[in-house]
């Protein structure tokens, strides 16, 4: 008997950051699958060409990245499960290189500015941007140059057999990414509001709703939370475009959507908001913060 | 008389999206400072070396820049302005160039991400990651590559002579920053609310919050602004790394701290808060969104 593997879209090249999620999330016996673009990844998974995707929404440092809600709502493919992972930047090289050797560093623009303390210590390398950062691994394993490293996760080291010449060169070690499972609204079984990661018993639901901008409107919007002892995880807002005194709210709730208060505190959101978007339930992250 | 010019602190090369922000806020009149990180503008101000600083605080497609709100907390440097600028991305060649020879396009990783339709559409036109929009234009400009061209504002060509060889290539036009005008703190005048400005008389009061995590906590901060009629702006939670159950929460309301309506709001907020950071008070920007 052969058994399918679970496919999983991720955005980025092989062994990038996404990768690792996606990995921790569903363990090593997955097929990743690699996306040149965010979008890719959505459309694969709303195709059912691929059963999950992994899809970055938050970053300690950085912040939220709204392009990925917006693609959330576009796309309508719900949320499964979701984990946080530690962002540890890895000084790479050749298998034959050593420390003293290296001279140019290549990683993404965000990667190198996360290490900017490493490169202040050490002013003999110097930072070069390049597209990507397991993608910097790659190409400077498949040239000769042993003066080149790249900074990339140690899942890139793995995959395309570099060595770690330094571990964990970041400036902050609070950096962290929070990455969303979606996947094809059929896959998702109505009656196991438990599906994907079991050991987590706490769920928490993500919603997007739409308020006129009256005075109060925010406030009235969380007191059908309140009201019913349900604790808010997030709450962020963002003006809408083009409509300038009207706002979307990112808000993450505990609780699962099937669960009657939380069921009623969204039918009462809905008697005034604009719109309200459920975006999914699933087992809350253990964030390890 | 010597009138002395007031010196204004920005993150990048010159021509940056930064330093237009900063003459869109002060008009043409300013001496720009550029700097190579964010901390170093926050540097300059707090030592009095400049007399104000432009920060990047949200994008409109990419959220909130947390990094620059921690050093607004660290150094307690006043915002005392804001502005909205419209991130129009534009190709840039040699003045000789013709759009035809172009086979290499240089800019900042999120630029080229911004730009991904035109590369789409323009296959013949190679992105390649840069530091920099400006310093991409610059970079170009130093060469005699005619085939070479650089992403990057209206600014930059004009600060290095670059030639624009199409307007407004980015894939969404919605792409708006909002920065924030900071000071020292002893070049706020406590008697005049309103400075900066004065062409609008709605005040904005940004302040940086900090809950226990109780079940309601948000909704009863957000109750001392209600209760008085005062609008919310903007909100947005963060948890707070290293206390896996407690957030800062960012907010702007509507009108000013010497206000007092907001005043009595911001001290029933610290009867139960944690910590209240008022940020600044200041003219609220046209958002033009």
């Amino acid at each position: 008997m052969i058994e399918k593997k679970t496919t999983v879209a991720f955005q980025g090249e092989a062994g990038a950051f996404s990768e690792a999620a996606a990995f921790k999330l569903l363990g090593p016996a997955i097929k990743t699958i690699p996306c040149v673009t965010f979008e890719d990844m959505f459309t694969l998974v709303s195709q059912k060409i691929v059963d999950r995707a992994v899809v970055p929404i938050e970053n300690s440092l950085v912040g939220s990245i709204h392009k990925n809600y917006d693609l959330l709502i576009e796309y309508e493919t719900p949320i499964v499960n979701e984990v946080y992972l530690q962002i540890v930047h890895n000084l790479i090289g050749h298998p034959r290189a050593k420390l003293s050797q290296i001279t140019r560093v290549f990683s993404h623009q965000v990667a190198l500015g996360q290490c900017s303390q490493f490169f202040k210590a050490n002013q003999k390398m110097k930072p070069c941007a390049a597209f990507d950062t397991a993608g910097s691994v790659k190409m400077i394993l498949s040239g000769n140059d042993l003066s080149e490293a790249a900074i990339a996760s140690a899942n890139a080291a793995k995959t395309y057999g570099g060595k770690i010449l330094l571990k964990s060169i970041e400036d902050h070690k609070e950096n962290y990414t929070r990455f969303l499972l979606i996947a094809h609204p059929s896959s998702v079984k109505k009656a196991r509001p438990l599906a994907g990661n079991r050991k987590s018993k706490t769920q928490k639901t993500s919603l997007v709703y739409h308020l006129k901008d009256q005075p109060g409107s925010l406030f009235k919007s969380l007191a059908v939370f309140a009201l019913r002892d349900i604790d808010l995880k997030k709450i962020e807002s963002r003006p809408i475009l083009g409509k300038p005194w009207e706002y979307v709210f990112y808000v993450d709730i505990l609780g699962s959507q099937n669960e009657p208060r939380i069921k009623k505190s969204l039918e009462h959101l809905a008697e005034f908001a604009e719109s309200v978007r459920v975006l999914g339930s699933y087992p809350a992250g253990l964030t390890q913060l």
